[in-house]
């Protein structure tokens, strides 16, 4: 297992200090239970944005906690659920008095501790709603998920959600616009290699040189296919058209276009894949009016990729572009 | 050979054409020659700063050209210096009639190309001056090299100086803030995988499960030496100790500190990178007043890290702090 860490079990605190070190303007670091906060957290009479799930897939959730994105983010162990505590005291720490949105990816402890959190949370007169991310197109029910997956979206949805309860809008619309984004959005992924869970100190699954896998979830989950390795068009072809044909888009309709590293994967691979996506989404009458392009929902090493296509209006595309302060996505500011 | 990509000579245009698709509102992509130019180059009394190198380290310098960096970048083919006419043109493009910096990292084609574009933009009537950046302690000479590489700092001068350029600052300016920076900067950086050089199909250098190199150069030239691996505390020790050795810091002063990963390390490493670094530089009794965490000089998929310190001083810090609005480094715009 060739990773920089030392002790397994201590990766997670030892990356919450580094965060701590490197981005004490823009948040703080809580332990036991481990969150991070934005740091002029909570905001009087705005909705608090919190996310949370195991890590291993930074920069989401914890380098997305700042000005117009998440107002905290609770990271497990990796791969591994955090817990309702976590939940409830980040909860806690974002309240302003105008409710808090969870965003919640669709994996079965996260969607469960984050109902017990929220449970917990109205019993201390906190108001929350709850948005679960179920995304990827690629299966049906998986290894640790009812339905389908919770993956690229979460990241387009952190953002947007939180610009709107920057804007001081209330609780129902910020999960009126979360919902929106994740209805209006669809991904799929595929690795080259697998990851390595720091605690397994092995890969999680088994891959020849020779093949990938298609529709391969976030935590090496199973996808639709494993077959002989193709070229990137080929590959993004795969990946676009099952994308396109669940979005409920029609020809002149504008979208996001995401292309997402797994964290193994170069910078400069992803702009070839960004390259056939944009012209696949072009040939179906689709105009791409932004994007984004980069490692921001990865699963540890894994060599591979993800393309989430979402569907914006005016008031999306203005939100996208309000200014966001955190370590992992800024701009405006 | 995984990689996402067509055919190897395909690569550098097709992410090229990537780049236009995606940041076309920051840059323009000019074809045969090949470079990067910020969307509103050439801007009339300003000095205009251009970079270029080999394709493979992204997102440097492509991803970093546009307002308050670079004004253009010159990607050669994967790991091979940019000719001196991409160089040329880049510089033709450019200069708004306050003469062009050239950024040039020490490998002898790079030096090579850049001085005979020097001399060519000269004899068009437009005054050059060049800074090569030589930060790399790790070894004296090497594959493509005489005296030491050009790496990390590379990412702070283009930064920096763009700044400098952006503040209408005079060609010797700029120029001078750009020398002090490599003057005041030193890196080392180690792998725990080879990279893959697309034409060559097969990894660069082998290196056995156990093993990792340190002071490894950013194409995979021979670092130091070859060890068993070992923990991230143990690692970023044997980076930062011959960094601050060579450094002509004392106690007291004030660094930038930058913890770089080589593009097949995650993030979630680099912040156990990154909070030990933190720990020795203040265990020297220098200040870390900034930091930058993140794959932004990398060495295709390679895992590993490189360490940067950066003595600074009020200016520079000023200068770091200036809004800068690029595909890869963005911030205040």
């Amino acid at each position: 297992m060739k990773k920089l860490i030392n002790r397994p079990e201590d990766v997670v605190v030892e990356e919450l200090q580094g965060i701590a070190y490197a981005h004490g303007d823009l948040v703080k670091v809580h332990y036991n239970p481990n969150f991070i906060v934005r740091a002029d957290a909570p905001i009087k009479g705005k909705v608090g944005v919190i996310s949370g799930g195991g890590s291993g897939h930074e920069p989401m959730h914890g380098g997305f906690v700042g000005m117009g994105m998440l107002d905290a983010a609770c990271p497990g162990a990796v791969f591994t659920s955090p817990t309702p505590d976590q939940m409830l005291e980040a909860t806690k720490a974002v309240s302003g008095g105008a409710g808090v949105l969870h965003i919640v990816k669709n994996y079965t402890g996260d969607v469960m501790n984050f109902e017990m959190a929220a449970d917990l949370g109205g019993s201390e007169g906190i108001e929350v709603e709850a948005v679960v991310t179920n995304d990827d197109v690629a299966v049906q029910d998986s290894l640790y998920t009812a339905g389908r997956r919770g993956v690229g979206i979460t990241v387009l949805a952190e953002k947007i959600s939180g610009a709107a309860a920057e804007q001081m809008r209330s609780l129902k619309e910020v999960a009126d616009i979360c919902r929106k984004v994740n209805a209006q959005g669809r991904s799929m992924g595929m690795a080259l290699t697998s990851c390595i869970v720091p605690h397994a100190g092995k890969p999680t699954f088994d891959l020849p040189e020779d093949e990938m896998e298609i529709g391969i979830g976030i935590h090496g989950e199973p996808g639709r296919t494993r077959m002989k390795l193709k070229s990137a068009d080929e590959i993004t072809e795969m990946l676009m058209e099952p994308v396109i044909d669940d979005l409920p888009f029609k020809s002149g309709d504008n979208a996001l276009l995401f292309v997402n590293g797994m964290g193994g994967t170069p910078l400069i691979e992803l702009y070839v894949i960004y390259r056939k996506a944009y012209q696949i989404a072009e040939k179906h009458g689709l105009k791409v009016v932004r994007n984004l392009v980069g490692s921001y929902i990865t699963s540890l090493e894994m060599a591979g990729t993800s393309i989430t296509m979402l569907k914006v209006d005016d008031d999306l595309v203005k939100l996208w572009d309000a200014p966001v302060k955190t370590p992992g996505l800024r701009w405006g500011a």
